[in-house]
């Protein structure tokens, strides 16, 4: 049997991460795979309780707010990604390590260094496959994210403009650090451009 | 206005914490100081909300647990101990970092410095002014322990005998590793004795 392969969907705001997930995954099915859909912070029952703490309960110190996902990070991995990879079964996630990394540490500003640290400690630096960073033109990633339901909107969502631009800017100095780790998508298009993209982005992997 | 001091209270299960910390910080408030009683996990409203994770609904793999504990640290020292010891007000706290090194560290396996470098990213490594590490003969402790009221344990109170033997040796090596940093007390005999020794031990720093 061959081991499952663990694809990750990143990217900020309002560029159809969780549309995309499910899309790919029914992709992946319908070529005969066993897949799981996932998210983070969750994605196992500890990281879930985890998750409703960093979202909706509370305002953290920024320090505890990283070390609250390298948590459920921790757990997600442990408890639901790594049983599934062994048992052949791909693992689609929206939003892992980089989202720590982007949104923590370049838009919060804790450094990208250390949220590697706390993840090389909790999950011992575990990493997808590939990751599938989606990117829209500025106006239209606003556009789509005015969009949304605002009364839905949890803490990190609903920061300012300003902070999300920040992660934006991460994720593209993620990206030139270290280009043979990403995987730049173009979100923009409909949904179904959208899959027909990621599907071809990941295809080698079959 | 003087800064207030903080005083913590270590030790294995059994050797009187709770008991210790209500006495001692009566005892300085009749010295007419303005002083709080706090405990670890938790002590502002985050971080008890991370204590019901951690002691009574999940079992978490042993670096999560470590993440959550320097998580729920890093809202108690922020939200609780800074801004008190800033208005003059002494902390007394039933266990901090040094019962995460000395269980999650040594006992769980993790490693004194992994601990540390959690609590330098949390809480920027602060420290109390005196650590008052309570040791009782072993058998008494033992006794002590078996003493207390078994469905009221919680899950890592409930660990393995070995497992708390392994708490006490790392205590000990704690010690033996920085003497100046703990002040080692004898917690047998009456409860006012042993108060009397923690007074007697902190009583410079008034």
């Amino acid at each position: 049997m061959n081991p499952g392969r663990f694809i990750t969907l990143e990217g900020g705001e309002g560029v159809g991460k969780s549309t995309q997930v499910k899309a790919l995954a029914a992709a992946l099915r319908a070529r005969g795979l066993d897949v799981i859909e996932t998210r983070e912070p969750g994605g196992s029952p500890g990281a879930e309780a985890i998750r409703s703490l960093l979202l909706h309960d509370h305002r953290w110190p920024p320090e505890a707010e990283a070390l609250l996902f390298a948590a459920a990070r921790a757990d997600h991995v442990a408890v639901t990604i790594r049983p599934a990879l062994a048992h052949g079964t791909w693992v689609v996630c929206d939003r892992f390590v980089d989202s720590s990394i982007a949104y923590q540490g370049g838009a919060g500003g804790l450094g990208f260094d250390a949220i590697r640290a706390l993840h090389a400690f909790g999950s011992g630096g575990f990493r997808p496959d590939r990751v599938l960073l989606l990117e829209l033109p500025r106006a239209e990633a606003h556009r789509r994210a005015g969009d949304r339901d605002q009364g839905a909107a949890d803490l990190i969502g609903g920061r300012a403009v300003d902070y999300h631009r920040r992660v934006t800017e991460a994720y593209r100095r993620l990206v030139e650090e270290a280009p043979d780790r990403y995987c730049v998508v173009d979100a923009s298009g409909s949904a179904e451009e959208v899959t027909a993209r990621l599907f071809a982005a990941i295809e080698d992997l079959l």
